[in-house]
């Protein structure tokens, strides 16, 4: 075991003699949506409008000079709102939301209410661009052609024109295949606003299931489609809009029964169309190019197939100054890597390689032919960003080497805007000049718990369980630990692809109830085990046709760690998660009662077959073709192993993973003659959020206290 | 305070020192689908044919001479089985189903599957009277014209006719209003069997509560029309269907709008139908005379009114030799007494009356002009027999003076089959003489609990919180009670109308589980509160638009009693009770929470304006006509005063209390800050019954155990 300890030693937390004194924060203080929750400080609304940096206020809208930092007031709330009242328009109440997407003008576009606004800074002139319904939803403006797409109920809207006439079951303009495959939205402009490519998803044929809304005088069902793993699926196609003959072509993909076309993007002439088709079985992807105009299929460009599957979420970019060559992301060397093509499908080069990956492209500098990139290349548990030089290849960091990094590029490529989080930076804000790496700092967020007795907080690595992967875990100390004493231990998990419970962001990304039990007197451990995000894909699909297996085997490597440490009792181990962490929490109280004592599993995939179709097929492919890996995933087969306390959280709304997993457990324990516990969280979707998510944690709470004899 | 306490001094129960060897029941012996469960012994299917009396077998059906009780062999199962497989029908494996409706014949009636047999004993012949579709139900065979009338979904068939073809929402042939109103079925043969008159209730009109069930492969709902308090009701009408002609008509009882039609009833010369019709406030009934053959209504005979409510529960019943008079049930007085009207409404006499109610009607004796009754007069615990003389109105006990009785008289009136229970008998089964009181033993059950060592059961009385009224308790003590120690008491409660939890039947009435937890060493104590039944209306009304307050200052007198005894611990006193219990027990928590520490609430009405018309209006009028009552009524309004641990438990398919209750109740909490614990029995209705009624009782057993710190 490599005993990579870092200990999170800053002033705050460490001066022990000092701030044994300072009160421990409550949950209020460490929750989202406690009373007295404590935000990090932050600049809302901060943009680029061109090469200027915007920062907006309440009252006043400021420039801020790129090379000092150095504020300006650009406008003042009271004389935008003087020439909306004139106009009888709603008044602004700050300038957060205000949008500068047009550079090289003197407007603004401040949403107000229903209407979309063009407002002339140097004119004082207020445009009302748009007015929209009541009930428009899924709003998509186009800050060239300045026209707007909007849905209303299922249907599609451009502008006053009402697009589609689809009846109930069939959806247009929305994000399809349930958000996976890097799906987001349903509607997507061509770069010069002329066209809309929009998708539209028939799911008539889909079975619906019933989420039970009791805040109705009486109870009503809220029906959703939700296809579940082996069952009938969704079918989706493509349209194109063409604003200006109002006509509708949809692309000719041929019969979509079972596929999934995802990664939408335009050639920079508006002339052609890009999508990846996906096959229900995931295996085998094709970059596919559609002429715009007849919708007719051009070329296959690209394939990729995998034995496991292939995971395509993100689309083409076009490099600004060449309009016949792309970026095209794949993780066919085993991360993801930025390829360029050209649109003959000719590769031209892999622009990255190593063993880290890229994860966000987030702009250009054309006149150097430079990129900028967001990777893991420092470390598994950071987001840097690196500037690549695309002749050559070579990277340059840009921004420090630490925590995780979100960059925002200006127009012209000559700045960025940093903003980043390490485990002792709650938030730093700065301007980068992208050749120099000169610096200015906008704002260096203070530490929101600095009147607090904090914990201690460490991470490291240990080896999974195959012997030689290294996981990361994140360990959190009890406040004024006792050396002699034995503390109860709480494991929080998740543990499913995609995420990373543990970063180099503050904290090291801990939660607020983490740090709460460790206040209370918990260690509070969690391990990224194998199948979790940014690792790669190895990494990833080790867990394929059999979620949660490998993860079990390796959250029990975590435990022989903690049972090394001196101060942790090893009888009193209480593991809690949400969601994949809810069935790791369940699956671990089963397949190893012995170790963990006390879980508390929210959301929980309890049953891999009850799970949709988009995410369960690709780990798990279905019901049908691997029967095995579902009978050994599915937990309702362990409910007789239950012994120590297990309390189920679920959602009445949760239409992410339905009700059914949980009671369906209650059922299996019932007929098992074993004994876990229920509650249930009305209004809520797939987790408790808002005010009511201090009430989920101070159940929580009582229940490892009570469960776990824990006593202050 | 009145102290009328009996002490169950058996044999089995009191001697201490021998049975202090025997070990304790477990859950299983003593719940109801517990897999060891200890049934009391019985003779099923015990009947009269005319005047002779069957007893069925497995292998044999005996004659019992009903002067000596000797047995005689009728015929034994094989000789039948021979000639139904001669006929290719379905065999008997027992005789206890078989049915002798038909006295002077030789027949015997068997259900045999979808068929109805009358079997001839003497010629040994099986004449197929008629064969069922698979899904018929309802089903109601009329003895008199062997026509049988079923129902297939929603819809009414009479032999293999079809009678209606309403749709979906339109339902023939059942019991309407909820059952409520002694409704029990929906067809009723006139005296000849020529004609029927059915109920058929559109509801169409009444929202659906969406039941969900997860046990289909993706969950579904059960939508249920289910009409909640101030909301809209279904319409309900009668029709009369003549079998020969097979012409319906439809009694012109107008708009059935807001109108209950119950106790529907025949003439014995099959031309006049009586029902006693209600308005929606409930507080006017109308006993109706209609004319079958035109559906034209005759006579309003007898009308009631009562500030509070009237509550029509049985027909009218002729006097057997005599077609102009008829027995009509009221509580006019106070209690339900029977009175004798002629066709023309004219009121002939009240044939009993006194401070005690009949509870039923069973026979008649013509030669004399006898009736036998069942009624309290004994006591308000008991149901002993009575024959009434209707020219004297004088009256004679039947059976002994003890217990809880059900006779069944022969077809002459001569002799009554008497079942009766009393606390330390099980069962005992005797033909009585019905003039002389002779009577000869067939069955003395012996106690199933004979090899355990159980505890002692007293009942006695106290004042209500009026300072005035008799209730009555009971105690259970725990095993080897040590008077030094202190014990925790647990209150079982139900508390609502019709329902009584103590009687002098078997062990009075304690449940399984409550000997269970006596036996584990708590105190187990049960009071019939103000507003429960068979104790006369005032006692039942006094709770009229405010339900379960009065009831809880009841049962806070029940605590006060309990702390005077010595061994009863003050400070662990806990609460369960299911449905009006549930909502009992919620209650008490809620508005005492410094006496109850802990609960267990079934299935419970949280908020009335979530329970149905029928039942709810009687008590609590509409929500709009009487808001005072309840928004005092609504549990959720007091979440926030919840300081116990409080579990509630709910089934997802309870249509009798629906799920909204108990969830809306979380929410209610969740918003308040206060932290209730749940329970969801998938699959199950408005109690959980067979085998998983032993996880039920476990699964509350620990939460006692638990939270009032319980070590064995």
């Amino acid at each position: 075991m490599r005993t990579f300890v870092m200990t999170l030693c800053t002033a705050f937390l460490m001066c022990g003699d000092v701030m044994a004194q300072q009160p421990a924060p409550t949950l209020n203080d460490l929750v989202p949506g406690g009373a007295t929750y404590r935000f990090v400080e932050n600049l809302y609304g901060l943009q680029w409008w061109g090469d200027a940096c915007i920062k907006p206020g309440v009252d006043s809208l400021f420039i801020v000079n790129v090379q000092t930092g150095k504020e300006s007031l650009l406008i003042a709330r009271e004389q935008v709102n003087a020439v909306l009242e004139a106009r009888k328009l709603p008044k602004l109440s700050h300038f957060y939301a205000v949008k500068f997407p047009w550079k090289g003008t003197d407007e603004m576009l401040l949403a107000l209410g229903d209407k979309y606004v063009a407002y002339d800074l140097k004119k004082g002139e207020a445009n009302v661009l748009h007015t929209l319904p009541e009930k428009a939803a899924n709003i998509d403006f186009c800050n060239e052609s300045r026209r707007i797409a909007y849905t209303v109920g299922n249907n599609l809207y451009v502008n006053n024109d009402r697009l589609t006439h689809e009846p109930e079951g069939v959806v247009c303009g929305q994000s399809v295949h349930r958000h996976e495959f890097g799906i987001r939205k349903g509607t997507f402009w061509s770069p010069k606003g002329n066209l809309l490519a929009f998708y539209r998803m028939d799911e008539s044929m889909v079975a619906t299931y019933p989420l039970v809304d009791i805040g109705a005088r009486i109870a009503k069902p809220n029906n959703v489609r939700y296809p579940m793993a082996g069952m009938t699926s969704h079918k989706v196609s493509v349209g194109v809009y063409d604003a200006n003959s109002k006509e509708i072509v949809y692309l000719e993909t041929g019969d979509p029964t079972d596929r999934y076309f995802t990664n939408i993007s335009w050639s920079p002439d508006e002339k052609t169309i890009y999508l990846i088709e996906l096959n229900r079985d995931q295996d085998h992807s094709k970059l596919c190019q559609y002429d715009a105009e007849s919708g007719k299929l051009l070329a296959v460009l690209i394939e990729e197939k995998h034995p496991k599957y292939v995971e395509p979420q993100n689309p083409v970019i076009f490099l600004p100054w060449d309009a016949t060559t792309f970026i095209y992301q794949s993780q066919r060397d085993g991360y993801n890597h930025l390829y360029l093509y050209d649109t003959k499908g000719k590769p031209v080069k892999q622009l990255t390689s190593g063993d880290w990956l890229v994860r966000d492209v987030i702009g250009f500098e054309e006149k150097s032919k430079r990129l900028f990139i967001q990777s893991t290349e420092r470390s598994p548990l950071q987001s840097n960003i690196y500037c690549v030089d695309i002749p050559s290849g070579k990277r340059t960091l840009l921004g420090n080497a630490e925590g995780v990094h979100q960059g925002t590029i200006n127009a012209s490529g000559t700045y960025m805007l940093d903003i980043y989080t390490a485990p002792g930076v709650p938030r730093s804000i700065n301007i980068v000049h992208t050749k120099k790496g000169a610096s200015v700092n906008l704002l260096t967020a203070g530490n929101p718990f600095k009147d607090f007795n904090m914990p201690t907080i460490e991470t490291g690595t240990i080896k999974a369980a195959d012997g030689i992967t290294d996981l990361y875990y994140r360990l959190i100390k009890p406040l004024d630990l006792d050396p002699d004493r034995k503390y109860p231990t709480i494991v929080y998990v998740y543990g499913g692809p995609h995420a990373q419970m543990i970063t180099n962001g503050f904290q090291y990304d801990a939660r607020g109830w983490d740090i709460y039990m460790a206040t209370k007197g918990y260690v509070v451990f969690t391990l990224d085990n194998r199948g979790s995000g940014n690792r790669g894909l190895e990494f990833e699909n080790c867990t394929f046709r059999r979620l949660g297996i490998e993860e079990c085997k390796d959250q029990v490597k975590g435990i022989e760690y903690l049972k090394s440490l001196p101060y942790v009792d090893g009888d009193r181990i209480g593991v809690h998660g949400w969601s994949y962490g809810g069935h790791m929490t369940t699956a671990l109280m089963l397949r190893h009662p012995d170790i963990y004592k006390v879980g508390v599993a929210g959301g929980p995939v309890i049953d891999w077959k009850y799970y949709e179709i988009m995410y369960g097929e690709r780990y798990m492919d279905t019901p049908e073709s691997n029967p095995e890996g579902y009978e050994q995933g599915n937990l309702n087969r362990l409910a007789g192993n239950l012994k120590g306390d297990l309390l189920l959280i679920h959602d009445d709304q949760d239409d992410t993973c339905v009700p059914q997993h949980t009671l369906s457990f209650m059922k299996a324990c019932v007929d098992a003659g074993t004994y876990p516990d229920l509650f249930i969280y009305p209004g809520h979707k797939h987790n408790v959020r808002g005010r009511d998510r201090v009430h989920l944690y101070e159940k929580i709470t009582r229940y490892f206290d009570e469960k776990l004899n824990f006593k202050q």
